[in-house]
């Protein structure tokens, strides 16, 4: 019975985000403390809405990564705890405008912040989110975490629109893609491990290397994920299959299999994403073109690239439960896509 | 030939707006290039999208308050130029939000940005703004100017959401009112002023009176908005007549009226605010009811009382061009209703 053998035990990653998230359990309680406390307002429907979000089953992977980067590089006092909640506002506060649509879309799975309470009081409260971590960095009083998170969040809107640029125009090359991925997702990866390191004030060169690991696994989890768009296996976490698909997204696995495909191929990929006219059995179609030409196979290959890069941006830190954790994870972002 | 006279003759108002735009000119088209220069990207929708709202004719009240209150306050040096930038950029960024909408509106007059380009776009290039607001901000390094803009930011946040909470409902007490526009407007005046003071380092109590003063302005500014959105003179302004009455957007006038009518005119709220069921006629009525139980008037009066706290606040200060320069905008800022 290997089926429910498999799905009884708890993959690897996921025995290792638990591992995470137990090894910093008191400052992660903490953390979520500080977040709920820091999201009220007079005006009720902010802590209604955010509630929605906040609360609605994160994993806070990159508050932990702020946390555990923070700890790995030998602090020992407590103004992580605020950076890692400033992290976990600015990417809520992203969650809440990625969510905004042009038409009455028909939301999918879990209702959606914007469903439930219309676009406009998102946009709101996401902006109310994004202030609200600034006042947080601005009580811990550093101008370097400031200009981390700041430019973080430059870069994260910068991806978000190039993705609306390149979306649904098949011509958009592999650097495009990159780029926008760095943005939208690399970005505060990059940035949450960063400050772990300048509150520990571990130098230069540890605070780069503590970048590197975040920008890295930051790519490798959004490779990863946009293979999962495709995968049966995006069910079992609660998704469901072909959301990029129907929107006309353009990520890795869509990109190679055009340029591998064949003429009349190309002209399925133009007639599904280009122009979005879509049928019933057109995502199975692509699924399989996608599996003719190992698209899934090299997007995932491209992940473990980073994963790898991520992995050796550790070296330079001592060994420890903090270090094998943050290696760990690294893992936990790739085999999702088992 | 009165109408042609009156409409040849810049109103009294229009000539301190002039006065103050000539005052601090060196200030402001420094301050109008750093604008242009921090709202590139190498995604170039990004620069589109902001100057089609950056650009559009804009009298960068905002940014010359900021400019005229640190000169007032003894301030020579040119920090002041960043940060009159970052009051338009959040600014600019709140318009943008301001203007997404919920269902696919007939947008009016000149066309927004969303209209243009999409909701999301514009949400987007709005973070993205919001974003080098603050990276102008930590370049400047003052963190109690990141204080005073961070904390404003979640202000006008919640002015908005609570604006949006009573809408439609003509049972909203004039302090709702009043949280509201203190919220989305005052907030950002008052901050403007008070970074003036901040980098002229002129005192706790120069600083405080410095942010009265833009705070009561701002409230002024607010109330002759909402009367002037039922006044012919708005569409001198280049706007159309009754926006907010088509929202049924709940302003001072509406309060006034609904409290002070009979019955019958509290149906006839209820229908067009409440309820939204509106005919051509509906919006005629409106301003007579208006006009009957003295709802401009006292909306002017109300804005007059502001005002002259706005005037009381610069009573500390010196005597000077830049002094009678923010006296008058005052003026300027009440006188539009005339």
């Amino acid at each position: 019975m290997p089926v429910s053998a498999e799905a009884a035990a708890p993959a690897a990653g996921e025995d290792a985000l638990a591992a995470l998230t137990a090894l910093v359990r008191d400052d992660l309680e903490a953390c979520n403390r500080l977040i709920v406390e820091r999201m009220q307002s007079q005006v009720a429907l902010i802590p209604q809405l955010a509630a929605h979000i906040v609360a609605a089953g994160g994993k806070r992977l990159r508050p932990l990564l702020t946390l555990a980067a923070a700890r790995m590089a030998g602090y020992r006092g407590t103004r992580h705890v605020a950076l890692a909640a400033c992290v976990e506002f600015i990417h809520t506060a992203t969650l809440l405008h990625d969510d905004v649509v042009d038409e009455s879309a028909l939301r999918r799975g879990q209702a959606s912040a914007n469903a439930l309470f219309g676009n406009k009081p998102s946009v709101l409260v996401g902006d109310f989110l994004f202030a609200r971590a600034f006042q947080l960095m601005v009580t811990d009083g550093s101008l370097e975490v400031l200009r981390i998170l700041s430019e973080a969040s430059a870069t994260i809107s910068e991806g978000e629109v190039l993705q609306l640029v390149i979306q649904n125009d098949t011509s958009s090359t592999e650097a495009q893609y990159l780029a926008v991925i760095e943005g939208k997702t690399a970005a505060l990866f990059a940035a949450a491990t960063e400050v772990g390191a300048v509150v520990a004030d571990c130098g230069a060169e540890a605070q780069a290397a503590l970048r590197a690991y975040g920008h890295n696994l930051g790519v490798a989890f959004q490779l990863v994920d946009d293979a999962l768009d495709y995968s049966a296996e995006q069910e079992r976490l609660g998704k469901t299959v072909g959301d990029d698909f129907r929107e006309g997204k353009i990520t890795l696995p869509v990109l190679l299999a055009f340029a591998r495909g064949t003429e009349e191929e190309r002209g399925f990929w133009r007639r599904t994403v280009e122009q979005r006219e879509q049928s019933d059995e057109d995502l199975s179609m692509a699924i399989a073109l996608m599996q003719k030409h190992r698209a899934f196979a090299d997007t995932l290959g491209r992940a473990r690239d980073y994963g790898a890069k991520a992995l050796a941006a550790l070296d330079r830190f001592d060994d420890g439960a903090e270090k094998r954790a943050l290696a760990d994870i690294v893992e936990f972002c790739i085999s999702r896509a088992r």
